[in-house]
């Protein structure tokens, strides 16, 4: 498109992408978004969809749907290598494009601290497919206990280790322990699946580090009253076929015989990280983040902005910001106003994104959850209810919206999780 | 189980095992039903999974879910490799299990008559994974189309070839024509879905080739009307990357630049079916179905039912039974209340199989289908509005028939489909 606007190009669209977007979409320019899958993912419920209450599609929208009817804007599926610097131009597995300004927002994926071959013993929860492998892992587990005689290999069968005690962890156990305490009920004639072990393994001195300790504690009560077994302060130091190999602080060891261990910890940026390095010079911290100036841009390049959880930024404390997506959407939209600031000629000089913290929380189960909405802290009921309705509300598309609430009203009265099934089998061998 | 009960086996959670299982469920009988799938799957609706309306959870239940209230029954997840005939055992990769009585019901799979390497090519419809498979194909060809400058490249992105004529290729080619002239409308920039090339080659010569004449002519009216080019009296001859070899009945061949194609015709028995051949002698069809006697059990195994894709068996005029879900539930419903009657000392000796034609249907598009019921043929919104009721009253748990007619609404009135996922994108290369 050589018509003389300005270009801008989005990389990603998860929340951060999706917000550039949407800031930029009564903008005069020619706007490109990439992603190299066709969808953007609602990540908060893809623990809902590794553990059979929702569908992948439910809580997936196709990207060009969402910004149809964007005039400006150009939707491409597209694997980007890198960034030109010196063409300005966005290299993709598929050719390139040239842009004016550039906003990256790919994301983070799951980090094994550099033992990659445990991706595959202990799958993490960060794509469709991830959650689709993790439910057809829990689910076979069941079947092929049932299947086994030796009483030793059903105790392995039916233990489930979660390493990493932070939101995605804390939902993971409760969810397993709900299914394995009610909704498999009834359904096995050898095995009792509420025999279940179910242990959650946390690095830090409570769960859920960044919320306040009163939501912690609570959390930790609802997992117990679930029957989830907390290991505060160990670690998963290592992982094979057999089981899991646990430390605490102490240094003291314990093997723990498991055919289901389920990464719930470590986080690290997209690769594009790396590549924006190698092209511009800047800098990355440990976690292969980016680091960002004030306005999300990279020093020496006004025009290249990283947001999300790829950009690393303190807040006016001096504390970093969490990777959540409260963060990505807001200095998404951020980034786009000072895009369409320019453009338009206006003076961006000096400004500086501030992030407003509106609050985290955590489902435990059924109908239970913690909120910290800043002034009120919810738990039980009231915090189950808050979460359902932000939830609701964030979820793009209308008919998802009531599809997930469909499923939840059943899953609520019945118990009945919906979407059980064990699809590409030869994923699920434990 | 030995506790001197009459052990009744059945292979296969399709329609087939289902209704064994319901008629024998009140039986004082050892029950054990073995699929390798951990969900029956509602097939007739597969090909809405194949084009984004459904997602595979609304037409698939947890075998052992439907069966929990069976108290005689045990699901077992497990992989059938034979029938050890004087042991009285069916072999599984995971063991043995004995048996009194034996129903095999496991159905059939395509056919690439000998070419197996088709396969990979042009994907046919039986599994959740096919329906996944193909979703993702059309959806990447219309986004690599979107990429792609080669004007004959462009083309061969968006010619669909659909082979066979029968109600599943009749159905996906009318939702591939909706989905390139209706879903995707708006969604792309550069290239326009609603000049996507759709042909339907068929063999016979007319589409539908089980219905009525006039259904038959009805269909490929609705389907024309949708822009679908059909072949009749043509024949998919080869397949490659490139496209597809075409010929018709005078020899004369087409070669179709293609790089989507769905394969609808041709199936064969489950490989079952030899091996209960080499186990027994019993005889096989052509397609590898086991020739049964009257009473759907194999010659001189009275104990030995096969019903279902697997079974041929001629009607009282001497045609043979089509491979259809009415033909699997009655046989298996015959063969269930067979055994229980045996086990109640009943006199079960020259009892026959007949077969009730309930009528057949396929739908054509959003709001039109063809239906012939006996005595009524429907065609149009009438015939849709039959199609609908019949599917979703089969349809296995109340909340998936929810969820599939909300879906139906919000297809109708919004032409959007909302499972639109391309996922596992590494097997949707084209």
């Amino acid at each position: 498109m050589q018509n003389g606007k300005h270009r801008v190009v989005i990389v990603g669209a998860g929340f951060g992408g999706l917000y550039a977007a949407k800031a930029l979409r009564h903008a005069d320019i020619d706007l490109t978004i990439v992603d190299r899958r066709n969808f953007h993912l609602f990540q908060p419920l893809l623990y809902q969809v590794a553990t059979g209450v929702l569908s992948p599609a439910n809580i997936a929208a196709p990207v060009r749907a969402i910004l149809k009817r964007n005039r400006n804007t150009r939707t491409l599926l597209g694997e980007v290598t890198g960034v030109d610097i010196e063409r300005s131009r966005l290299n993709l597995k598929e050719g390139a494009i040239e842009f004016d300004s550039l906003i990256l927002a790919p994301g983070s994926e799951t980090s094994y601290f550099g033992n990659d071959g445990w991706a595959e013993i202990a799958p993490g929860l960060k794509t469709v497919e991830d959650a689709t492998r993790i439910r057809a892992r829990i689910l076979a587990a069941f079947e092929q206990a049932e299947l086994e005689q030796v009483p030793d290999r059903i105790r392995r069968l039916l233990t489930f280790v979660v390493a990493g005690g932070g939101p995605t962890g804390v939902e993971l156990a409760g969810a397993i322990a709900e299914i394995a305490r009610h909704t498999l009920t009834h359904e096995f004639r050898t095995i009792t699946p509420a025999d279940s072990r179910i242990l959650l393994v946390q690095g830090g001195e409570r769960l859920l580090q960044g919320y306040p300790e009163e939501l912690s504690a609570n959390a930790q009560r609802s997992l117990e009253k679930l029957g989830v077994e907390i290991l505060l302060k160990h670690k998963a130091v290592d992982v094979s076929e057999r089981g899991a190999l646990i430390r605490n602080e102490a240094g003291e060891e314990q093997f723990v015989e498991s055919a289901n261990i389920l990464w719930a910890t470590g986080v690290k940026a997209s690769p594009l990280g790396a590549a924006l390095r190698d092209a511009t010079g800047c800098e990355l911290d440990r976690a292969g983040r980016v680091k960002v100036l004030p306005d999300c841009s990279i020093a020496g390049h006004p025009n290249i902005f990283v947001v999300g959880d790829m950009a690393s930024l303190d807040d006016a404390q001096g504390r970093p910001l969490p990777g959540v997506a409260q963060v990505a959407m807001q200095q998404a939209a951020f980034a786009g106003r000072l895009v369409v600031d320019r453009v338009k000629g206006r003076a961006t000089n000096g400004r500086k994104f501030s992030y407003r913290d509106r609050g985290s929380m955590a489902t435990i189960g059924r109908a239970s959850a913690v909120a910290d909405l800043g002034s009120m802290k919810l738990t039980g009921m009231p915090g189950w209810l808050a979460w359902l309705f932000i939830h609701l509300m964030y979820i793009v598309e209308y008919d998802n919206r009531v599809l997930v609430l469909f499923q939840w009203c059943w899953y609520y009265l019945t118990w009945n999780r919906s979407a059980r099934l064990i699809t590409n089998p030869e994923e699920a061998k434990l």
